[in-house]
């Protein structure tokens, strides 16, 4: 029997799909192509997936997660949720997961906000992982009467030093024509493939000056791509847009969970599309051939290179947490569908441990934590707080899992540093609120600069106490709602959303929790070493926190321990960094290789001191003042 | 408009075919599967491809190549005429080229016939290409949690010294499911790739003991495969077969000019397909499953290896004769079709010029001419003849255009060394004809150790004087026919084709032209290093002939230097025998590529003294008798 087929119509996008009868209205906004917030992947646990029914009949699992007057408004949590017949639904602003850019289109703030905050390091040697060499063979005589391959070979190694070269039956079929066509004119284009140099591709005559790579960021919630010119090491564009396969799970487990269940196929395919439209976007706006892309690097955590690669990441979320591969071998993007010229080779950056991925070596090699003497501290707050800690001597890392709270998830507000959110609070102070937004719009949501913000400014204006409890008698902004304590930080009337935007009990309480988590494992991290906090001698905050990050603010919370400010610096986002660092350096990328040698992975969950330093972490700034002795002095 | 059709029927086969109207009976003969010789490759020159009309009207160009008896019988060129409706065709014997097995099965003497005379030898190390290694890895642990690709590269590098190792997606992906459902115990297949070595499979469980691999020799009229148990080195079984690229010319120049002319497409098509035959035939009659063979090692001249690998050959013909590559590396066998273990390796043994191919690579490592100290020379006897000269301080190599005639090419009864091949002729004296054939069967044509010994018979005999000119008054055996000499070897009454076994005028001229090639390239070779001929220390004679080679016959016929027959070894299809030293050792490979390197190529056809010697070299033995002192005082 056929099942019956439904037409679900998406406002305000206008958008329309039809689907079987027992589709989830998530599913079906999927295949509309209409992005739904959603951090559980599905499971009706999150209730990010809010949606309201227009018209139609639908059929809803029970929950717990909307109040009885959402319900009688029309609410329903998407995923829980399927049509009895067509249906039509608005998507909320808040449940709009942003499929658009992350920020306005040339907005020079937006380019900014892409960019990494660190100066770029120059110690390595300027000598992209693919390039291109013009070439000049000498006429061929019975004397001189090498082999076309080889005579190549030979032209090149006048070139450059390379020992071992190889060449796929590809390039060696057309060799001959291509040889007498150009009278021995040629530009190949040569790749690092491990410790063999592969000849990808050869062209008729001088080609050199069109160049062109791509340093990509893959991260769980956000992927971001540089374009580079690889004949002048120059960054010409950046884009960013959502990691579209939360639809499959927001966090990490989730998605390997799902891969687990269906098969990797889906995931693999959802974050390949993101970097196909981002590479589209990159060369349509800069009027660049797709073949003349080579090459791209990306970095990621651990589960991101799995999936985009389409590795089984199933053990990864199980002790003792074995990856399939740390340090997977350069492929050509084709094998996993990334559309860059068809011979292209693809790159990632080798990954520490289950839990400690590429993204953080390229974090290491952007900041040279492996090259200073000094004491230095990494703190990569992303979907996870990852938390390096050495100097050339050693180094040990490990991983907080923080969740997602300063990347907006599971805050009911928050968002991701796009057009609209509120990534700067400057006082809460009844009658003084001042907080500006990226664009400077109307607000919609708020960024994890705002968040750190945020909660440090509730602390300073007494709104919460130490132990990050709501007090209605401080502020006329507290007001119960549904049963639960919530602050409003802009009255409806002020947003772009219909509604106000509050920080809920449940919003700060897992502010807390990811603030606590990070800072206990930075905590236990020194301690392992026999170090004491204030020991560290430079501390390196990273993240896509956008153009800003308030260090005061984000120690006041007790996010980051209690050194003097001008040890604390911003850096912005250092995976994409160590990315390109690899893309226009091959020294850069074995170094990424001894990095991982060189690293001592520290297992956060089996400590059993962590959860007694997370529990004591969960004040502000800390149970412990002792911890935070500048701090203590203020309180 | 559509392409009117015609039936062409083939007998004694009945094989049928439809074809286009304008379709030449050779190429029908192509697409019906009947294998019809043809030396020029359908230019209407060599005269081989006859048919007998036998119903139904045709359109032919006219020839000089046909008697007017011949063609008053029905006799055509196939290449030279097409139907002008349906058909009914004979291919008579002398036209059917053989598709089915050179030697019968089952017989030892096809199983010998296949085998090198040489004794192997044993100076490399057993260390196969490809081979299979069972492991168990340790439970993996919070102190051990290095990655699964980490944890199987160190469990084989715990059993094989191997510094640079690879893996492909394929392999990775499977590598966590395949270590826990088999707990640790697996069995990787590892192959050289150069400087690297790959994994190439990993499988659950201990299967080391299926593993097998294949060399091949790719001759360009013969295509010869052993299949080899890569545990214990020993040859299981041996195939043979026609290499089926000879419908598109007998000779190497011809398939050059095809493959530019219609790409190479089909020239490949046709040699793999011959290759996975005598794989599927030779898997099946030893219950050998297809994916426990991992590798084949193919050694060919070097346009074969350009045809079967898809690579362009036409500068070859071309001065200075540049071939693609002399080096192919080894690629995946499914690359260009070849069906084995889908991830199984093909390696190629190198080339040492144009003209000089991996065949004779494998002739030097398998006679070792590059490990001794005395003066040593290598003729081998194939499609063209290929000399070297040398010891472990130097060699250089020529190759000599010989054609075809030793292989039975471009001789009138001449055929390959399968059953009915006159292989031995004892004596030719009147009255006391003496001959032998292969598995003892009537014969049907003569092969080429028989064609040397009729040739030296002939001349003892008194049949042919010293400038092979026949002479009709010295044998009732002599006859005139369509204006023509030819001496009778066999009545018709013996053969099994209806007709008395004959050698022509021009088969014996042909004969010399062979002879006289590779004796001056031989002695050119010898000059070129301000040697004389008598200095040579020893002399191996290599070739397909089958299980004999008469060495005092062919130096009657002066087809090899004068020297003490004790120094002269007859060892049969070195460059099987290369193949499979190098598919058992990575060492024999290696040394393939330094022998490449060490040898230099000597170029006959600009030698301006070349001519001269091949003239001088046209009597029998030679017009220089000083050159053959031994046979001077019996003359």
């Amino acid at each position: 029997m056929e099942k019956k087929k439904v037409r679900v119509t998406f406002q305000p996008s206008g958008k329309r799909v039809k689907v079987d009868k027992d589709t989830t209205l998530l599913e079906a906004g999927t295949q509309a192509g209409v992005y739904i917030s959603s951090i559980c992947g599905g499971d009706g646990i999150c209730g990010k997936c809010r949606l309201i029914i227009k018209k139609g009949n639908i059929k809803a699992n029970p929950t717990t997660l909307l109040s009885r007057e959402e319900i009688r408004k029309g609410y329903v949590l998407a995923c829980q949720t399927t049509a009895e017949g067509d249906l039509e639904v608005e998507v909320p602003a808040e449940s709009r997961a942003e499929k658009e850019k992350i920020l306005v289109d040339k907005d020079a703030q937006r380019f900014r906000a892409l960019y990494p905050q660190a100066e770029e390091k120059t110690f390595f040697k300027y000598d992209p992982l693919v390039q291109k060499l013009y070439l000049e063979l000498p006429k061929t005589t019975l004397q001189d009467n090498l082999a076309d391959h080889l005579r190549f070979y030979r032209e090149i190694r006048r070139k450059r030093k390379i020992p071992i070269m190889q060449s796929g039956l590809k390039v060696l079929r057309i060799l001959p024509k291509i040889l007498r066509e150009s009278k021995g004119k040629v530009t190949a284009t040569i790749g690092i493939r491990g410790e063999t140099t592969e000849v990808i591709q050869i062209e008729k005559g001088d080609t050199t000056e069109e160049s062109y790579g791509l340093a990509v960021d893959v991260g769980t919630c956000t992927v971001v791509a540089h374009l580079v010119n690889l004949n002048n090491s120059e960054t010409i564009d950046a884009e960013a847009t959502y990691n579209s396969q939360r639809v499959y799970g927001e966090e990490v487990t989730r998605r390997i969970i799902y891969a687990e269940l269906k098969g990797p196929d889906k995931l693999r395919e959802a974050i390949v599309n993101d970097i196909n439209n981002l590479i589209s976007t990159l060369i349509s706006r800069n009027k660049i051939k797709l073949n003349d892309v080579m090459t791209l690097v990306c970095a990621g955590n651990t589960t991101m290179v799995h999936l985009l690669l389409g590795l089984d990441p199933s053990q990864i979320r199980r002790e003792p947490y074995i990856p399939a591969c740390t340090s997977p071998p350069p492929i050509r993007a084709a094998e996993v569908g990334i559309k860059i010229n068809p011979r292209g080779l693809l790159y990632t950056l080798p990954s520490i441990s289950g839990w400690v991925g590429g993204d953080i070596t390229a974090g290491i090699l952007a900041t040279g934590i492996n090259e200073v003497k000094s004491l230095t501290m990494l703190i990569d707050i992303g979907t996870n707080g990852e938390i390096v800690l050495g100097s050339k001597e050693w180094m040990v890392c490990c991983a907080a899992s923080a969740g997602p709270a300063f990347e907006g998830s599971g805050v009911k507000h928050g968002m991701r540093a796009a057009a609209g959110a509120i990534e700067k609070v400057e006082t809460l102070a009844d009658g003084k609120v001042k907080y500006s937004t990226i664009g400077g719009v109307k607000p919609k949501g708020i960024c994890g600069s705002g968040l750190i913000d945020v909660m440090a400014e509730l602390f300073k204006a007494g709104f919460i106490n130490r132990s990050a409890k709501l007090s209605p008698e401080a502020s006329s902004r507290i007001r119960e709602k549904n049963g639960e304590l919530e602050f409003i930080l802009v009255p409806a009337s002020e947003t772009q959303i219909g509604e106000a935007i509050v920080l809920t009990r449940a919003d700060i309480e897992n502010l807390i929790r990811a603030k606590a988590a990070i800072f206990a494992g930075a905590d236990i991290l020194v301690k392992s070493m026999d170090l004491e906090l204030e020991e560290i001698e430079q501390l390196y905050l990273a993240g896509g926190f956008g153009n800003y990050l308030n260090k005061e603010k984000a120690l006041v919370l007790g996010l980051i321990p209690d050194i003097s400010p001008d040890k604390v610096q911003f850096v912005g986002n250092t995976s994409i960094m160590g990315a390109k660092m690899a893309l226009l350096s091959r020294e850069a990328l074995e170094r990424s290789y001894e990095i991982t040698k060189k690293i001592t992975y520290y297992d956060l969950i089996t400590n059993p001191g962590y959860m007694d330093e997370f529990i004591s972490a969960k004040f502000i700034p800390h149970t412990d003042l002792a911890k935070f002795p500048s701090l203590a002095k203020k309180l």
